[in-house]
C-alpha cells in the first residue's frame, strides 16, 4: 500500500493540500464541518503525519519575532544579543518589534505574527498588558511562544525569567543592613508580574525587620515625562525615604539628578540600589549598586527553548519554566 | 477608447500581468528581449502607468527595514523611536535588523530585503562595510534606500547625517581652548566616512592651532574586547594625551574606568569629550561633556524621506541629502 500523505487525503476529498494541512492543524480558517471530514478520512486511511514533511511545510519563514517594550534599556539590547547568538547558529532571521510599552501596539504586532511571517515569538510584554488573548491565538495557530523577563500570567506558556522575588528581598535587605529605616520602592507599573514580585520581596524583607505595612512606601511612576517631578516630590516630602530601590534602569538618571539638585547626598542621606544592566553604573557619581539581571543569558535561554518548540512539534513547550538568578553588585551608592 | 492598463498589455502579448509589471520596472528577472517587446507594445498603445495602481501592486508589504550595527548604543535606540514615530502615522511595520557591525551579516540582511519582504530600507552601515553592491541591488529592484548616520560613499543614495566635520572641529577646539596641547582622538573604525569626517575636523582644528600632523594622536580600537587595555596603554604611554575625544558612546566607560584605576583625574589631568546621547552623561563622575547627535530627529527625517520615495515612484530619492547639526553640551569633564 502506498504511503498515505496529505496529497492523498486532498485527492480523496477534492480539497486543496493547504486546506487539508490547515484542517489537520485545527486552523481557525477552516470550518468545523471540513475539519471533521478531514479527520474522518485521515482516520479511515490511517494517515500518519510525516514530521519532516510537516516541518518543511510549516516552517518556511526561517524567522522569529522578538517583541519588546523598548530598546533604550540595556537589558533588552543585551537580551537581543543573546537571542541572536542562538538564531545565527540556526540560520534564522530575527525581527525585532517594539511595543513602546503600549498594549495597543503589542496587539497589532502579535496579530501580524499570526500571518505565517514568523515561526515563533519571544515576548517581553508591555507594562500595560493584562490580557493573554493575543498569545492564546498564536498558540492556537501552533506558533510557539516563549515569555522572557516580562511574562504574562494566567496563560500556560514557556517562561524564562530571573528570581525577582529574591532580588526584591535582597535589595531591601541590603538597604536595611546599611542602616536604612524607611526605604522606598519605585515602580513603573501596577500590573507587571515581574515588578509585583520584586515588590513582594521588598515587603517581605521589611516585614521581617518589623516595619509595619503602612510604612512601606511604594511609588508608581507610570509616565516617563513626569518621572523626574514625581521623584523630586518624594524626596521633598515629610516621608523622605533614606533608601531607594529603582525597579528599572530608566529611573536611575532622574533619581540622581533630583538628589544632586536638592543637595541630598548619595549614600549619606539616601542609599540607592537599582535593577539595571547599565554599562555606566561603575562610573556614576557615586558608582551605583545594582541588581544585574543576566540579560544575555535570559535571551539565549529563551531562544534555545523557542527553537526546541519550533523544531519538535511533539515537545510541549508550555510547561517550561526557567529561572536564571540575578547578581547583586555593591558599589558606593549604598 | 478603453483605458490601456497592464492587463491589456498582458492580453495583447500573451504574457502574465506580473511579467509585464516586472518588464516595465526593468527587473533583472525579465529577459531583454521580452522587455523590448513590452516597451514597444506600451508605446504603440500609448500606455500611461497609473501611479495609484502601480503603488498598490508594488507596495504590499507595508513594512520597512531598519538595518543597524547594534541597539546597545543610545543613538540607535533613539533613532529607532524617531523612525517609528513616522512609520506609525503611515500604518507601516518596522523590522529591525542588526548587523552586529559585521559586513557578512549586513549582506545577508540586505539580500533578504530584496525579496519583497519590505518596501524600503533605512540603513546605518557596519564599521566593516566598504562595498556598495548590496545597496546597488536594492535600488536596481526599485526598493528605496536611505542612509542615516553611518553612510556609504561611492553610491548615489539619499542620506541623513549630522555635521561630523564641524563636530570634530568643535570638539578639538574646545579641548584646545581649555588648555590642552596634545589631545587624542579615539576611533572604532578606519573606514567609516562619519568617523573619518570627525577625524578630519579634529585635524583641521589642531592644524589651525599650529600642531604638526605627526603630533596628532589617533587611536583605533576596532575590537570591543581589547578596548579597555588599549586605552590603558595610551594613558600609560610617554605620549599620554591631555585631552581625549571619544568618537562613539561605548568608548566612554573604558576611558573613565582606566582613568579611575590609573588615578588620572578628569578634567585636571585629562579632559574628556564624547560623541554620545548617553542618558547618564550628567550623572557620571565627573559629568561628561558631549557632542549630542539629534538621534530622534535623524531617524524621523530619514523615515520621512524614505516614505517620500516609497509613495512617489517619480521622486528621485538618490539626490537627497540632509544634515541635521549636533549640539555641544559642556559639563565638568572638560
Amino acid at each position: 500500500m502506498s504511503k498515505v500523505n496529505i496529497k492523498v487525503l486532498a485527492d480523496q476529498l477534492h480539497l486543496s493540500v493547504s486546506t487539508i494541512s490547515k484542517a489537520l492543524r485545527d486552523s481557525h480558517e477552516i470550518s468545523d464541518e471540513t475539519k471533521k471530514k478531514v479527520q474522518e478520512m485521515a482516520t479511515r486511511l490511517n494517515y500518519v503525519p510525516n514530521p519532516y514533511a510537516s516541518s518543511l511545510r510549516r516552517k518556511k519563514s526561517k524567522t522569529i519575532a522578538v517583541v519588546l517594550p523598548e530598546v533604550a534599556d540595556n537589558f533588552f539590547s543585551l537580551a537581543i544579543n543573546g537571542i541572536q547568538s542562538v538564531a545565527e547558529t540556526k540560520g534564522y532571521h530575527v525581527l525585532i518589534y517594539l511595543s513602546h510599552d503600549k498594549y495597543a501596539n503589542e496587539k497589532t504586532i502579535l496579530e501580524d505574527c499570526q500571518s505565517g511571517r514568523v515561526d515563533g515569538v519571544l515576548i517581553s510584554i508591555s507594562s500595560e498588558t493584562n490580557s493573554a488573548d493575543n498569545i492564546n491565538k498564536l498558540q492556537e495557530n501552533n506558533i510557539p511562544v516563549v515569555f522572557f523577563d516580562r511574562e504574562q500570567e494566567g496563560i500556560e506558556a514557556a517562561r524564562v525569567t530571573t528570581n525577582d522575588f529574591e532580588c526584591g528581598f535582597m535589595a531591601a535587605n541590603l538597604l536595611l543592613k546599611k542602616g536604612c529605616h524607611k526605604p522606598a520602592f519605585v515602580s513603573i507599573s501596577e500590573s507587571l508580574p515581574l515588578l509585583l514580585n520584586r515588590i513582594k520581596g521588598f515587603k517581605a524583607a521589611l516585614s521581617k525587620a518589623g516595619i509595619p505595612e503602612q510604612d512601606m512606601q511604594i511609588i508608581y511612576c507610570t509616565d516617563n515625562d513626569s518621572m523626574y517631578s514625581q521623584i523630586k516630590l518624594l524626596l521633598q516630602s515629610d516621608q523622605r525615604p533614606d533608601g531607594l530601590i529603582a525597579s528599572v534602569e530608566k529611573i536611575v538618571t532622574p533619581v540622581y539628578l533630583a538628589c544632586h539638585e536638592l543637595h541630598i547626598n548619595i549614600p549619606n542621606d539616601i542609599k540607592v540600589i537599582a535593577f539595571a544592566t547599565l554599562d555606566t553604573a561603575p562610573i556614576l557619581n557615586p558608582p551605583l549598586t545594582t541588581i544585574t539581571q543576566p540579560a544575555f543569558e535570559i535571551g539565549k535561554a529563551a531562544a534555545t527553548l523557542l527553537f526546541k518548540g519550533i523544531e519538535k512539534s511533539t515537545f510541549d513547550l508550555s510547561k517550561e519554566r526557567l529561572i536564571i538568578p540575578s547578581v547583586l553588585i555593591e558599589r558606593a551608592s549604598t
